[in-house]
């Protein structure tokens, strides 16, 4: 004895997701077993819309439901500077911060051979046709401050240096404001202490 | 600058599960955007089929996709026993543990008023009436040994104690086989000692 087909296929889908095992697969189930069919079948259609509604910006590459994202279709922001990200969730975190006011690109991930992720897994070849086009000043990379994404940025980097006229520039390293030395790793201290500015 | 407006549904839909916060349904969310449109829609395609083909056992109330469950439509399973329990989880575990061969009859939730939980809104009635209808030997109360639990027993019991012929049971409490009893609580080697058994 089991559960039914159905009931068990969901758990094995719910299952896939990642950071969900077994156990709270099953109490996913049930709890959309138990709750209103409005409000199970809604999020079916919102993973369905997530699937047929959105595809990545012709340009940048920011998932959206138009041709160009909303930032790719903004005359008003700067279209010489391009700010290269991992994920659209960097995207969005940069402009939280309202520090920004050029162009994205979203990588789409970093390179990461031990998990299969080659440099052409990324769109870093349409970064490069970007770059070439022209009217691109500057390119930003705003990688991780991991191992992967500091190697994806420097496989970048050693792309764009051939490109006359082009900057490449990498966000800053240093504290975490409103952090304490005394909790900083290693890493970051001494990023601080190598990247110090005059008062 | 926020998600896109399919991405934003999707997220606030993830968000209302059990257990899975704004963080967690953010990465859900971007998981299924990267994920094979495969992947996504077949969970997309369980949640909907889940709440199409599955309903309540006409007798039981076991989720099923038939009319009656696997074990109701099993002639081979003794009719004469009632089993209680709260959740379908809880048959199976009841059915895995290989100790019963009777039928059961799923509550769908136990009563807990300060939950809004009332026993109108539980299948106590469809349960009485099962029992009306004659055949039946025993009804074994297999809620949890809970607050919640204990008092639905005891008012399911106060309304089939009235019906001739019928013996009404619970579950029997004790040490948990396996553990310690320098771990068991107040409550349990409570139990455990006014159930003593002779050896």
């Amino acid at each position: 004895m089991s559960y039914s087909h159905t009931i068990e296929t969901l758990m094995v889908e719910l299952g896939k997701l990642p950071g969900i095992g077994a156990r709270t697969a099953e109490r996913l189930t049930f709890h959309l077993l138990k709750a209103s069919d409005d409000e199970a079948l809604s999020l079916a259609s919102a993973i369905h819309d997530l699937k047929t509604l959105i595809h990545p910006c012709k340009v940048c590459f920011n998932p959206t439901e138009g041709e160009l994202c909303s930032i790719c279709g903004d005359e008003s922001r700067d279209a010489g500077a391009i700010c290269v990200v991992e994920q659209p969730k960097d995207l969005l975190s940069i402009e939280s911060s309202g520090a920004y006011n050029g162009r994205y690109h979203v990588l789409m991930g970093a390179i990461a051979p031990l998990d299969g992720v080659e440099a052409e897994d990324l769109t870093i070849a349409q970064l490069v046709d970007r770059v070439h086009a022209g009217g691109v000043q500057e390119v930003i990379l705003a990688t991780n401050p991991t191992v992967t994404g500091d190697s994806t940025s420097l496989y970048i980097s050693s792309l764009l240096e051939k490109i006359p006229g082009v900057r490449v520039t990498r966000l800053a390293r240093g504290l975490p404001a409103g952090g304490q030395i005394e909790y900083a790793s290693k890493t970051i201290l001494s990023d601080a202490i190598k990247d110090r500015k005059n008062l």
